[in-house]
């Protein structure tokens, strides 16, 4: 149970923005340009890092559905995402997703453990100021997004199939706010 | 030296918005709406969250302007500002506050730290489910902002002074966009 009354049923960050929407409707825009909108990064790389951060941060609300996109959006290589999980340094990703990924991972703990050195490394794989930007601000907004769920201990299904539908529908609409039933 | 090539002087999110407007259009408009829109909060208590929150997280540049913002706000009564950096359990703010920053605390930790008894306390001195909420969403977002202004290493300044001007201009016009300078 949700620790304030958001509609039943309804999981995660959707509970949170059905009961503020006025708040939620730019969570979910700022969430639609961030990890949809024009970037250097791929939508599924955007995605990866999405999870990871969230699994970093204990969150499986994200870390579930963030996963289950990232996987409909590898399509046979759907494994990817979970060897990233396992083990990121030794997973088939490119060097330039791992250097992302390890500052990522600081901005997780945060902001001030990235250091020049990381950011360095990352240039040094071919990422350039754009990737570094958009991988800083989606660990930062699911470092929120984390937060924001957990903090108010929204609804979180079980089991790894109850995210599949979630997976699918944001990769196919992307990030959209969800409507409000209206009153007859 | 920011990590990325941000207009140069600027501080903090500034900044950053200046280099990516399409995200810091959303994070400006989600500042307004959650630190002032309508909420039982007061935006001094918002304010007062935000700045608790920024400085458990080491965030200089967002702990500094927005302690400027809320001792603004507060006027003759600025001092409290440093009291709830200083000792909150014994700042003079009301029980119903103490028990709002303890959850918000817990929030910056993670979110999952926050207890049914965190909550139960709230609700004994007052607090309903907006200002959970709001204080929730507040802690999580300012988790975002610091990991975002830090990560990117963007200017901090460094006196208490440099940002009374910074504090005055989020006390009157709150959070707006910086205008992108138009070539001519």
């Amino acid at each position: 149970m949700a620790y304030i009354n958001v509609p039943e049923g309804v999981p995660g960050i959707r509970s949170l923005a059905l009961f503020r929407p006025e708040t939620g409707q730019y969570l979910y825009e700022l969430g639609q340009v961030l990890m949809r909108g024009p970037s250097p990064l791929t939508e599924t790389e955007r995605e990866i890092i999405a999870t990871y951060v969230s699994d970093r941060n204990n969150c499986k609300f994200c870390a579930s559905s963030h996963a289950a996109t990232a996987r409909y959006l590898l399509g046979e290589k759907e494994q990817m995402m979970d060897d990233v999980l396992k083990d990121m340094d030794n997973a088939p990703i490119s060097d330039k997703m791992k250097a992302l990924l390890r500052i990522a991972g600081k901005v997780q703990i945060l902001g001030k453990e990235v250091k020049q050195e990381d950011i360095d490394n990352a240039r040094a794989t071919g990422a350039g100021d754009l990737d570094i930007h958009d991988t800083v601000l989606i660990a930062a907004t699911f470092s929120m997004f984390n937060r924001y769920v957990d903090g108010l201990s929204s609804f979180t299904p079980e089991k790894r199939e109850d995210y599949l539908e979630m997976g699918k529908r944001l990769a196919e609409t992307g990030y959209a706010a969800p409507k409000i039933p209206q009153k007859v």
